[in-house]
């Protein structure tokens, strides 16, 4: 059975610039024979950031914990714990830690496309 | 852009005696011109649960709040916020809310299977 704190799950930190104290959790993915989409959990430190980019994937988001906000497509909106976010393919997006506390959030993308 | 609380999605309640006090909302789907997963977000109410039953279509969960715990074939594991879950195809699971608050999480399927 796959049930536990995704505090338990290895880590890995992405800190290159264009992302910036992003650490990424695989919760749910082929190394548990998921067949059909990715489930990641990522931790945004304060003063953190995603790439800003774009791709054919799409993002499926629900903010867990903290503040930052979402920007798409030239808009920005601000995000908190219960918020939901759909990124859908090609478009441009990045996401930003803005508060005092990490920013945690599930984001869920299809197999085989797990590039962030 | 789609971004904003899952409390102000719409909502749906099951309460058949098979499934009580739970209300589904439709976090991410194929009316947001989701492709591929439609993302749910569940909440149980106090003494409420899902369906005991198992499917061909697999379950990614992430426990966002509350106390439950988690059947699956046979084993039964205590859950709370942070929790993460795979419900395997053709796994035997329910969810039930043991706590004194609703239980949210989300839980994502495959699209044109949401079925619960």
């Amino acid at each position: 059975m796959h049930v536990l704190p995704y505090k338990d799950l290895p880590s890995q930190l992405f800190d290159d610039g264009a992302m910036k104290k992003v650490t990424m959790q695989i919760a749910v993915g082929p190394e548990h024979a998921a067949p059909n989409f990715v489930m990641r959990v990522f931790t945004i430190e304060p003063g953190g950031h995603t790439t800003r980019h774009s791709h054919a994937h799409e993002h499926e988001v629900f903010f867990h914990s903290g503040k930052g906000n979402v920007f798409y497509d030239g808009e920005t909106r601000e995000v908190g714990a219960g918020h939901v976010a759909f990124i859908a393919p090609y478009a441009d997006h990045q996401i930003r830690n803005t508060g005092d506390e990490d920013l945690i959030f599930v984001c869920v993308v299809p197999i085989l496309k797990t590039t962030l």
